[in-house]
């Protein structure tokens, strides 16, 4: 049995070492790579990719997952999760045709191109025809994976394993039912919030160092990570001791640089504190789409946009930008960085209404992938929606259905995972203040280190050992994602914000 | 047979493609890496390394190569080329035992830790177990690739395919002859030259903006490549349309970026301009190290320190830098960089000892791989070579025998390519003055596009097809390698420039 395990574990090595090469390939193409480099880059990333799923989906696997599956060793221990998380990974693997997986990648690599274009252009009509394919090529991989409840299970089980698209309607349908009247009552009865104070001129060094300072606050180790730029910021690690993250930097708002860095850094903690007895296996990374989402909402907005971090940053940063904010008083800046405003772009959502954005995408997917909605009448779909959620009408296609990548890549699935993980933060979070009440405190002192180590100690350390439902039961004693704790830290904090 | 070429190709693509993606960890690893990172980049390294040689040495390319000898293309063509190269490339993988693969590749990644602390120890002691292991791997590898004349052939070959020994004993011997008299000429007979102007206060950023100008000026193109900084400089490509260069800028010394820019952008013209055609197939890349040599060479030397070149472009380098250089006229810095000086360090020496250098080590590398010579008496030897050569004893072993990374690396045979690409240079340099008699004037006026021109269709454009003799008589007429060119070329410059 210890024969098999070593011989697993090899293959599985492997697999993981061409993944990371991809996943630096990756980087370095949003993050270096002159235009030229485009075409080959693409090769290259195929070709791995290839190599990975004939190495992983082979026989010889399955046939080493079946002995083992009976080797006895401990649920906890990292011999079973690893058997456990490989098998489910392997079955997923398997079950999709090589020639599904070959016109996956070429549809969806171009499908990316032509949504750029047609975004540039703010030309749906451009965009129609590959997305009915990558809406079909999704439907084909949700049948060749199979599902009990709706086809829309099996997509999602992908981001979010073991998730039911029943559990998530059951948590969105709390979250709209207060956020929705929520926002109508900022925008009617609230004390207007003025956030003129953060589109001022910011010197773009100034930033980078005012945000380099606060990543390394907050644990992010820089022995075995960094920070760069790209146009879009995000995370990816090769090991657990070389975590990237990237950020963005506008000159005249504040908010993007610095909010986007903690994002990551929160993803990126994640990354750097998986227990070292998983590094190079496929439990190095995190449990989920959402359960990663946690941590980078919680870094950004219930650590970053909360009053006592500021109580502490304050000063530092009227320090970086004396000429900006010398005469703004914290009270101000703190409501700037937390004004509630409707608005058409996801990615730009303050914390009240960004959820009304993922539901709009979640049962738009829904309906397409249940071919109730025809691609042809997605963007009249996307308006009435707008409208319903958030009482806009965007002015063209580029403000609203084209403004995500995710379709254009294949990703359907994908969305709910957002809401879910902002939700996972706050059921975490109380938890977490139940233990270490004073963490406000700490936090007006500048001291994160009890935050960091709670979650190391409750989450990240365990990697892909477990699902976001058994975590949340471990770590929470739930026995499955509750609503409630997020929706009261909203109610909370945006009443006192906007005073009524 | 158009099918087994079609299977041929799609075959070496992916090893080509692997190969890229190793190149792109290897920049990343120069160029960006945390430290945190370096255990799993090794094994990423290692795995990728591994499946690209599994792929490449498999039976079922053998079967095609013989399949398709006789296919009967023309020897130039793309075809002819691609069957010839890919024969000789997987001749020599597949003489490699992969238990030998395995060891060398454990071993020079050791060798190349252990030595990095030997150096910086400056004691060799540490340094002589694994070097001694590296010499034995080495001459297995040289028995394995099996040799007629004398075994540092079979080493030398895979660096510079089809050269011998003996061919390069002849050209050094020339050499030799007349560069030590010529060194003790300069020490004894000539004018001094004084450097003082080029070590002073050098702004970081205005030497990297003029760097910058340069290498687009010459050609390089920045939307198929690019240009960082790092402890080494090197050149690597992931595809000809992604070229990547490095370089380092000491604040009180002027020589090392710029000219470092010019070298490693000769090689990047190269590698820039092979055939489109050729695009990731084994032909993309240069000939040899020999002839990628002559490219970075003659840019740095026979172009970067011309006095052409300086007539141009000394006024904008006072631009730059005023406070430093206004009061120093051209011909005051164009000595300065021109300066010879018997030193210890082959990687910091002008162009008329340099030579001398590798000398040294072509000689001590095969007395090392004939077992003449013991790896504990190496530095003995080494300090006995320095005096012959250049009439210095290093004071310790970090500014003798250790300090080249190369032997740690499991590398011997390379260094006489650094030579033989000096001597290139001038040959190749030699006929395109003949072809283009006015081309000093057009670099006076800052013109030099015919320079890049020419060297794209006598050499960049072919790639791997000839190797460097080859080459030769296709560029020249001359049946061989001639030491002459680049001999009359030093004798002429340097006699001006030391006025005797």
């Amino acid at each position: 049995m210890e024969d098999k395990l070593n011989t697993l574990k090899s293959k599985l090595k492997q697999v993981h070492d061409i993944n990371a090469a991809s996943a630096v390939l990756g980087w370095d193409q949003q993050v270096n790579m002159p235009p030229g480099g485009a075409a080959a880059r693409a090769e290259q990333l195929a070709t791995l990719n290839k190599l990975a799923h004939e190495i992983f989906a082979d026989d010889a696997i399955g046939l080493l997952l079946e002995d083992l599956a009976g080797a006895g060793f401990d649920y906890d221990s990292d011999e079973a999760s690893l058997i456990r998380v490989a098998r489910r990974d392997y079955d997923l693997a398997r079950k999709l045709p090589p020639e599904l997986v070959v016109d996956m990648s070429r549809t969806f690599s171009l499908g990316q191109q032509i949504w750029t274009k047609a975004r540039a252009d703010k030309d749906f009509a451009q965009f129609e025809n590959v997305l009915t394919k990558i809406i079909d090529l999704n439907i084909q991989k949700a049948e060749a994976y199979g599902y009990e409840d709706c086809i829309y299970d099996a997509l999602l089980n992908e981001y979010e394993p073991d998730m039911k698209t029943a559990e998530v309607n059951r948590v969105f349908g709390e979250l709209r039912a207060t956020l929705a009247p929520l926002v109508q009552a900022i925008a009617s009865a609230g004390e207007p919030v003025d956030d003129s104070c953060l589109k001022q001129d910011f010197d773009e060094q100034a930033q980078w160092d005012f945000g380099m300072q606060v990543l390394k606050d907050i644990g992010f180790d820089l022995e075995r990570g960094r920070q760069d730029k790209s146009v879009h910021p995000f995370t990816t690690s090769f090991s657990m001791n070389d975590v990237r993250i990237t950020t963005r930097i506008y000159k005249d708002m504040f908010n993007t640089a610095l909010f986007g860095t903690l994002h990551e850094g929160g993803h990126a903690l994640y990354e750097q504190n998986v227990s070292s007895t998983l590094e190079g296996t496929l439990l190095a990374g995190g449990a989920s789409l959402g359960v990663h989402e946690s941590q980078s909402r919680l870094w950004e907005n219930v650590l970053g946009r909360s009053r006592p971090f500021w109580d502490f940053y304050y000063a530092r940063l009227q320090d970086h930008f004396p000429a900006q904010l010398s005469s703004v008083s914290v009270d101000t800046f703190y409501r700037a960085i937390n004004r509630v405003e409707r608005s058409f772009i996801r990615v730009e959502a303050d914390e009240v209404t960004y959820n009304l954005h993922i539901f709009l995408r979640f049962e738009l997917e829904q309906a397409l992938v249940e071919q109730r909605l025809k691609v042809r009448d997605l963007p009249a779909a996307w308006n009435a929606k707008m409208e319903e959620l958030l009482g806009l009408t965007p002015p063209d296609n580029a403000l609203g259905v084209l403004q995500d990548i995710h379709w254009s890549i294949g990703v359907i699935g994908y969305f709910p995972t957002y809401s879910l993980g902002t939700v996972l933060s706050l059921q975490f979070y109380q938890q977490l203040l139940d233990d270490v009440p004073d963490l406000p405190e700490q936090f007006a002192r500048g001291e994160f280190g009890a935050l960091l180590d709670w979650f190391k100690e409750k989450i990240h350390r365990h990697g892909r050992k477990y699902t976001a439902n058994e975590l949340v039961e471990r770590v929470t004693g739930a026995t499955r994602i509750e609503a409630e704790p997020y929706l009261a830290y909203i109610r909370q904090k945006f009443s006192e914000i906007y005073r009524f």
